[in-house]
């Protein structure tokens, strides 16, 4: 059953394997058929615990996914024999481990926020350390492929999109573009995620009788820079728990300039994304959920217009886990080493690739 | 175990009991020292079905509520015995029964929003049916008690505050009143409903596996006149449909005169709910929940000011099953009755009234 | 709003307050017109943890019970004033505890399992303890108000029933009273739990997405010994972890004595608690479900008998917050202090006592 | 993106497809290289319903499957063009479908009931109607491929297993055949499931607020009688609603022969599935969840033995959609064509098969 490397083969290596959006790597990579995870890190408990296999943390990946987590160490990792590194990892570990991997050649896929934001001073103030490798920034390519492709075609240190901004970029950023947007007044976000974006620390407010539908953090979540950043728009957002695994929704109001119209709306979104794989233009009447994107690629994308508000609301759907992460991150290095961008990630399968 | 009628106690009916709300008001009834809940009726089946008892549908109801169903016919509730009647009905059905009920002098605390608009031209628009007793919307009185109490201990005909507006008009109307709104700017709510809010309907999107996290009528919920009315706000209302049984929490974001801080905010709100026994205003960076409310008939309020941008951000929440419905329309009737506002709905036992 | 302390008002406290089961005791008790709740302790951070305040951890006790939670001292508990102590405490800790209130002439109720075995040598074989008041035991009445209520009412040390044994015993041991079960045979239980159940601890496994459907400890858990104890039955259990917060339904697989029919068994069952007031026999048909007493103090009990195996198959469900912990408790301290059994724990209201 | 017919590729038709099984049919058809699903029917709405776009049912499917579902009578199912049918159709479709089916030459694979029982008379009994196709009773292929793999290489008529059966008997079959099991001692079965085992009918007890974990027809289910014909043992059988999308976890109590320890059980299911890709045998301590499982085709079985009453306790998990339906019968049809049988089915990716 396991596959076995052979030259088509890339060896990845994932490290923050113990987490979530670690996992979820680990489950893609399984069903990818050029690359081979050759090795699992988990870089919190680096230098006291013992050994553990994927699969006693995660039992769904009994039989998928049995490697053993070593400490997550500049050494170890050069030496596992991967080309290419996903950090699944806190953002201080990203930021520290991010240059010596570069150095040796390696090409880094971060999915923390350590390299997403291009203002080095955003670092204290939204996350609460001084960068370390703030030289960086400007050398990261910010990974959301729709937006960014070329880019990502030669990127060495890819900063894969955040979950709650790649469900707020996608839909406004065309409409930025086309200059449909009143960009004097502030957009608001409100958006709900499912609990596994808040990671698998044990903590209180993670336990099972304890989630409850609520928002928190309201205009002052590490996300909203990095939206306003990626849209050039003054948005507000307002992030709120969800009592589900996974899986967002973000509900976008925005004022249009006045005179433009649902349908030039929707044209605009549909051509600029007519070729994407990925991204789903809803008809009209129907609404961006949870459950239609759940375990999937999908960035399904929602809108009306009250022509007489000049108001436009979008809804946007992604499962935080895959286009929010682990699958977003797949498809970025499917681009930069010129794979087939889909490889691995649609429920359909690319014939032209197995006959 | 069986309470029996004595001088004290009001006989009330129940039409509607088949539904949620009604299984709501024959809980919450069951518990209050001054009610007796005389009979059951369910408007749907008037002519065709046969008797059921309430406990056969509602098994959390066996012991505590046994009674028959009857058709709900106008004749059999005039002669059940019972001074106050609540509809729990279909708007239809609430507007072509009130009138009768009341030309017999009972008094009628209607569920629906058959008497809850004042301008009879919004019921074609926004229910879909031409009111046949639109005369009785000016001398309805809209159910909201912290803002309507004095009209209530008069009214013979209750039109009890949506769910969705009861969310909604609590934290704003005393920021109306004081002036603090820009009230020229829309008005965003972004709010998140349980699926017993859709009703016990049988249809294909309240099954359980096709409950998701999703926006439904966005800017088009005929909740939104109700709220607009309330408020006097021109309000843009996208509710969203939450994977759980009750609860609403409503995410309302709006502009502050210029030089409104949040202490202004809170003040205001904390002064005209000071001795509210169902209101209560969260301390600063706590966030209302649904956990928090649920089975209550509190509303909670939280909210932050973005002083850059004068924008408050306002999370209510209430179970939309009591303080949205059933245990409003209790409190509604406590007032109407002279009882003690809380009685049957306060988690703390009133040991004045009972000793 | 709140109560005042009279002269019908017994003070009790509560240790373990920052629990689950501490928290509906304090829910509970908020309801009651006779006790007044003087003091909450927590006992596990007893000499380290700022004071914290019990609607800070449970935000739907807000208004409710806003009290300090002390840290839960012998001096401390025996100076708070209280009469009655509710000990929601770890199984040590009520050991410990339990002989120092005791010997104060305090009433103790304890939900732990301390004291609900009789044999000594059960506790380290099946707890990991050695009783440190051992002596205690052959003085402890068990607590199921519905078998040993006479016992309750001068009991001063009354070890509550577990939750799991409550929803086991309350059907099988008026049918071994009555000899219709084959005692010869293996009882066959498996039962299914909220989240709850497993208390309040940080750990991974109680995280919102680790949970899921699933047999945990089987033939092994510790309720077993408390099980076959209480119905002199041979019971194998296995419990199973429920992805909801509340809610016990134990599945029961006996074997009947030849020739005793599923009518006979109806009747020993109804016979024996016609007159219970949270027992609730179901008709034919019908089974129990955790919807059916969610947040009520009832056990339900359903059963069908296949005769061609002698196979009787039984379906109880109580809440297990609720009848299996703090209704319970409470409904035991009612018997012991002589107020109506149902006070404060019935949804409906018993007119004669408030009036 | 589209994958197009090649000579590789079977055709394959899903009558049915408006339904959770049919659903699944096309999620897992539209990931597997060698088959194109060339047309859906709907048998129910065979003579009235408009033509509806599969996608415009199932939104998850928008982009995967977006053909349009036909009414379901012979002569478009056999002039479509496909080669293999999924009849995913309520037991008396598939019954009357199947014969002109297998007359013009056509592969069925049917998921229903129909054909699994070799006792005509049972069909009365239990699934009360009258079979109209009997003698193909003994002509149909037991579709359960880890006992039956031989004869599914040459079936026409495949009766694929039931949900709750496969979890039950594949746990069981190799233990009977070993001659482990006191087969004079009734098994108990108790299962709890996921609530699309119910199908998509829009009825009451479907509703989500309806919804709640109790048990169902115990000792009475349709799949008891198929469970007794596979395992030849006396199996009481209990299953139970679970308030969760999906998945089933079967908790197996059996009596062993005398002196047959754990690990004799152990060692005799591990020889017997060493090779099987779906079959997942956890170690010692880890009990199977629906987690473990849910959407692939695993069946996960864990088990412990307790010597001293030679009592066998298995919990067996599968995704009742998936191993429990259409991944299973997707396997079948991989052994039927030739196909590796894993193909469509596995979140590793057979290397072997691509390069």
């Amino acid at each position: 059953m396991r596959h076995t490397v052979n030259d088509q083969t890339t060896p990845i290596a994932i490290v923050g394997a113990a987490g979530y959006t670690g996992a979820e790597l680990a489950r893609i990579a399984a069903a990818h058929p050029f690359v081979e995870v050759v090795a699992l890190f988990a870089s919190e408990r680096a230098n006291n615990a013992a050994v553990r296999i994927m699969s006693d943390i995660f039992p769904q990946l009994r039989g998928v996914n049995d490697l053993p987590i070593h400490a997550a160490c500049v050494d170890a990792i050069l030496e596992c024999g991967a080309k290419v590194i996903f950090l699944a990892t806190p953002h201080e570990a990203s930021a520290e481990l991010a240059p010596a991997l570069l150095a040796h050649g390696l090409i880094v896929i971060d999915l923390s926020a350590a390299f997403r934001l291009r203002d080095a001073a955003a670092y204290p103030a939204h996350y609460g350390f001084t960068h370390p490798s703030s030289s960086l920034l400007a050398h990261a390519v910010y990974g959301l492929p729709e937006l960014n492709r070329a880019a990502l075609m030669q990127a060495d240190l890819i900063a894969c999109a955040g979950c709650y901004p790649t469900s707020v970029i996608l839909p406004l950023r065309p409409l930025v573009n086309a200059r449909l947007l009143n960009a004097s007044r502030p957009v608001i976000v409100d958006s709900a995620s499912g609990v596994s974006g808040a990671g698998r620390g044990a903590t209180a407010k993670n336990l099972f009788c304890e989630v409850s539908f609520q928002p928190y953090s309201p205009l002052q979540h590490r996300h909203q820079p990095e939206m306003r950043q990626e849209t050039r728009l003054d948005i507000l957002f307002t992030p709120h728990l969800l009592p589900l695994d996974r899986g967002i929704v973000s509900t976008i109001h925005v004022e249009l300039v006045p005179g433009v119209s649902e349908s030039v709306v929707r044209e605009t979104l549909g051509a600029h994304y007519a070729d994407e794989p990925f991204i789903r233009l809803l008809p009209e009447g129907v609404w961006s959920s949870i459950a239609a994107v759940e375990r999937t690629n999908y960035c399904d994308i929602s809108l009306m217009v009250d022509s007489a508000h000049n108001h436009l609301v979008i809804a946007s759907s992604i499962d935080n886990l895959v286009k929010g992460a682990a699958g977003q991150a797949m498809q970025c290095m499917n681009i930069r080493m010129g794979f087939p961008e889909t490889m691995g990630l649609l429920p359909i399968h690319a014939v032209g690739v197995v006959s």
